[in-house]
């Protein structure tokens, strides 16, 4: 690496004394074992103190304006968040198991769970109930885009925890597909394509594995690599991947379709703290689309495990590798199509890169260094870096827990030597952010309104629960001059990345009845359709051996069967119609001690497959509340002994 | 049954017409199909109509003054909400498998969900994953007793799908036992004794079977029977069960320490809708505690599954039957320690007792009915009753989604047959109201501040969220004369029941910091000390045979061991320390690919078992955003492949 290039850079070691302080030190150094009474945290954030120029209030009756995508973190689910009120509107269950609707136990989930996991994948887990993972550590969750901003399709999210990447179908708010990406450990940064459209959602593997990582290399660590993946966002299967030098941190992507790029923070390869932070640089990885697009097509590529696998390593044609201070966290691209940003972490400063240069760089017109145009000295832990639209950014501070309010072009003069302070405003968080994210603010139509700080601690501000605390979501009224802090939201584990999305973008595209041809249950459609079953109507007990088919319709307050009979030992699957053509008017399908539940939503059919291992009378019920008769919305499985 | 004693209950289809109108048709006639527009909502309950006297807003630094536990219903697990601000501050896993804290996955959480399940439950689902059932219908919250209060210690809260009961430790937040009913099938109603404590936690068994329910009895619903349970809220063992006539719906306990009570909607044990309902009048059941001591003492009792089981049919000495119209629901004592609500669902009344008749009726010096002191008509489908310790009742309308204030003195008034009115107000909810709940309102502290209504339906009331609606929870303001609904509040399936708590009740007594000498790992320390290491400062890799015990501590930013080997086949189990002593400082750990995933607060051992399957390099990580190098925060499991 040119050294020459690190002029604008500053010593890590000036900023956080990294490698002279012990782990269980740096703690009290973070700020971290402050207690903040909680008279002091009122009069920090007081009610006259804190009122914004905009209403948070959302009565009784009225509608939020914004939807909010939130990831949960190791949760694995995705949640809906009404903006500004910041009330929770629904769960929709992706890498974790929901014991309300069944999610990892009806049939049409467990499709989607297991049938985009690697062949080896599912060989391992056959053994284990239903073959699913267990967890998911949901991170970056991202709508597809249409020539830079949201079209209300779909919402990505991945896994950090098992390599994966979830697709939610946004008509009916649930996932539609899950793929695991092979030749990769770990997805962390994940962004779709903002144009023409998503398109490419890209999947950085943060990890270092040798490849294959069969086991033959074990800790022989210059061996070890990271990829960089481009999945197909309409069909859910991998384009591509591209196999970078050092570690792959975070990702985004251009306004004008032709470039992603990846932060880096272990350019070292390091297998420790202290190797992973020993270089004084590391760097952000740009890789070009068309040239490797063209490789794909003219064959520069290896083939692995069914994938094209480009090299991207230093000196190739496909990627150009821009030092930057040490340990880079969060890279985001202003609305104005121009800027992109790449937080410091370590280094007190963010990067500030002029996308227009990314061809000449390509084309070794220029040297990686001349990409960048601003390099601002912000404050101590620099994360992630959200914009207004108006030319402002707003970027977390971990370790001075705070946002910082700067402006590019300042920022750009400053670079150049100008005497100007492009930092506005700092306003305080409760405590140490991570990710934040403006209303509409990774889109060209970032409309400069709110801003949220997923915060990493809560510690003194809420009524205590136990050693577990939440996480704090502050929300922050930005549309005037200064920053106003209006509102704390604890959430559990975690609030990890968020994205805002007006309601307009997804007005008349969520719907509230399911449709009977949805793809969501066309197996079981056709299913009963070999069966000479008509789902909607008909109410049937179908015997193939010792597979028994149970058919039945639900309308509150009853189901179609009030009673089915089977032997001990047969393998049951229960299909429910939920021929209720009524908004709201959801069922469940519950077994009594067999650990059996789903929802059935208006119009949808679900269905679960079980053995009936224990004979005896097991009464099934409706767990939806869905009537005055709610109560008595039950019948009887009938299991007769084996040897009866 | 004594059909003189039903001269104050109203005909059921006076009411609705259940028995003539079809299921199908009947969602129309409740009022589920009606849609109400976003401009009418807002007009229902529009600011300036709802200002209430007490102040909503908790401002960023302000802290709730109420915890309110929520069951969460079908998703198994225990929210805690702070009030008035409505907003999640955790979520406790307890029926439900979690991602992000590793409950189902750790030892430790494996432990409290399998040890309390019977012999037979074990044997069933030892083939499966972890031996645990994979869902949980969480219904009625409830903190421990102490003199008719809460005391602080526990929530106890009850599984309808698998009948089970569990403990929440208020101390630190988390269940710590979980116990399965035997000779029971469901858990319906649940409470905890109120004086002189708990004491006794009483379980309904709903759903009425053969017992013992092995496939010999099958379809002769005479021959089906329910059982009421009483669990040693202490021990968390069961102490005794009493077999009744018809079934067994919702429960509650006076505060004399005398008797417990029960709703029951089928003394027909009918198996059908139609014939559940069939009989005008349905029964609450009362249970005398004493007699039923002394009968275990003196061995007046059958003995199943290890459990003394009362005969408490009809003409036992142990219960009293006392008919009320037909189908009726909640049952809720009021804080004046003298009258119980029993709410008539079918029929648009509630019955009134007064607990100190009570002794009379098991002397048979009075009839049943002498017991009902009032039995006012509030409207159609009253389910749940609560109190504001002024005299006054709420009563939950689920047909007609209103709150109806009403006064008990007026009520028994009224039955005297004074020409009184005993409603206030009507209030309405948004939509289909099933539990309330009032501030403090099951004790004798009810202080008349809030309640909360908990509607079943949302439809219009949020942006939508496709299909599956949330529930809504709304938030009303009952200190002065009239209600005043003030707030919304979305909630995910669903928010069953919960209990709402003066923090002073928890104050002093939740920790943030883990005890070293805490039971939850106690038998991690015990392994520990057999190995001779020292968890708070040893990192060692103790091998066993093909068992393999990695020991490590972490303090943010790295783990002990940055990396251990194990050989492919190997069962691994993993104990992590975490030695910060920080408040909300905790730690994850998850290895990457291998569905493994846990939470480790500060100063907590936690511990997972799973065979390393897979060779290769599996990086793990910290999941809890622990420090500015978090990301930096992993090490290697380097796994040899089996032939090697």
């Amino acid at each position: 690496m040119d050294r020459e290039e690190d002029k604008n850079t500053i010593s890590r070691r000036q900023v956080v004394g990294t490698a002279a302080v012990g782990a269980a030190g740096l703690a009290g150094g973070l700020g971290l074992g402050k207690a903040v009474a909680p008279e002091q945290a009122a009069a920090q954030g007081s009610p006259a103190a804190r009122a914004g120029t905009q209403k948070i209030e959302v009565a009784p009756g009225e509608l939020d304006e914004y939807y909010v995508f939130f990831s949960s973190g190791q949760t694995g689910e995705i949640r809906i968040i009404g903006m500004p009120s910041m009330r929770e509107l629904m769960r929709i269950p992706v890498f974790n198991r929901d014991s309300a609707t069944g999610w990892g136990l009806t049939n049409e989930s467990l499709k989607i769970l297991t049938e985009g996991l690697t062949q080896e994948t599912r060989d391992r887990l056959k053994g284990r109930m239903n073959g699913v993972w267990q967890n998911g550590d949901c991170h970056h969750p991202h709508m597809s885009f249409t020539d830079g901003t949201y079209d209300g399709r779909y919402i990505f999210i991945n896994d950090k925890a098992n390599t994966r990447l979830a697709r939610i179908r946004t008509d009916v708010m649930k996932c539609d597909k899950i793929i695991e990406l092979p030749n990769q450990y770990t997805i962390h940064g994940m962004r779709p394509q903002k144009y023409p459209r998503t398109g490419y959602v890209f999947c950085n593997g943060e990890y270092e594995v040798p490849l294959p990582n069969d086991g033959k290399v074990l800790d022989d660590k210059t061996k070890y690599w990271s990829m960089f993946s481009a999945v197909d966002g309409d069909t859910m299967k991998i384009a591509w991947q591209v196999i970078v030098d050092g570690n792959l941190d975070n990702t985004d992507a251009d306004y004008q379709g032709k470039y992603a790029f990846s932060t880096c923070y272990n350019s070292e390869k390091g297998v420790t703290l202290a190797e992973m932070t020993a270089s004084e640089t590391d760097w952000i990885v740009i890789f070009n689309l068309k040239r490797i697009e063209d490789a794909v097509k003219k064959g520069d590529f290896k083939e692995m495990n069914g994938v094209p696998v480009i090299d991207g390593r230093k000196g190739s044609a496909y990627t150009r590798y821009v030092p930057i201070p040490n340990s880079p966290h969060g890279i985001n691209t202003a609305p104005d199509g121009i800027h992109v940003v790449a937080n410091g972490k370590l280094s007190p400063t963010v990067s500030v890169f002029d996308v227009r240069k990314f061809d000449d760089l390509f084309d070794d017109k220029i040297k990686p260094r001349d990409t960048v145009v601003a390099e601002p000295e912000l404050g101590l832990g620099p994360l992630h870096t959200a914009f207004d639209g108006k030319g402002n950014a707003y970027t977390t501070l971990f370790l001075d827990s705070q946002v910082c309010k700067w402006n590019i072009e300042q920022a750009k003069r400053a670079f150049k030597g100008e005497k100007v302070n492009p930092i506005i405003q700092k306003l305080d968080v409760h405590y140490q952010p991570g990710h934040n994210h403006s209303s509409m603010g990774e889109t060209r139509e970032a409309d400069g309104k709110w801003l949220i700080s997923l915060n990493k601690f809560s510690k003194d501000r809420f009524i205590n629960v136990g050693p577990l605390k939440p996480e704090n979501d502050q929300l922050i009224d930005i549309s005037g001059d200064q920053m106003k802090l209006v509102h704390d939201g604890p959430s559990f584990a975690e609030p990890h990345d968020a994205v805002i999305v007006h309601r307009s973008k997804l007005e008349g595209k969520v719907i509230s009845i399911w449709k009977r041809d949805d793809p969501y249950f066309a197996d079981a459609v056709k299913q009963a359709k070999a069966d000479g079953v008509t789902l909607e109507s008909d109410a049937k007990v179908i015997r193939d051996g010792n597979k028994v088919r149970v058919y039945m319709y639900s309308a509150a307050p009853a189901y179609a069967l009030d009673k089915f009979d089977v032997k001990q030992g047969d393998e049951v699957t229960v299909y429910v119609t939920n021929i209720d053509d009524v908004e709201d008017l959801t069922h469940g399908f519950c077994i009594v001690n067999y650990g059996i539940n789903m929802e059935i939503g208006p119009q949808q059919t679900s269905s679960v497959t079980f053995v009936a291992d224990k004979p005896g009378v097991y009464w099934y019920f409706c767990t939806w509340f869905c009537h005055a008769m709610h109560m008595e919305m039950r019948g009887r499985m009938l299991v007769s002994p084996r040897n009866a």
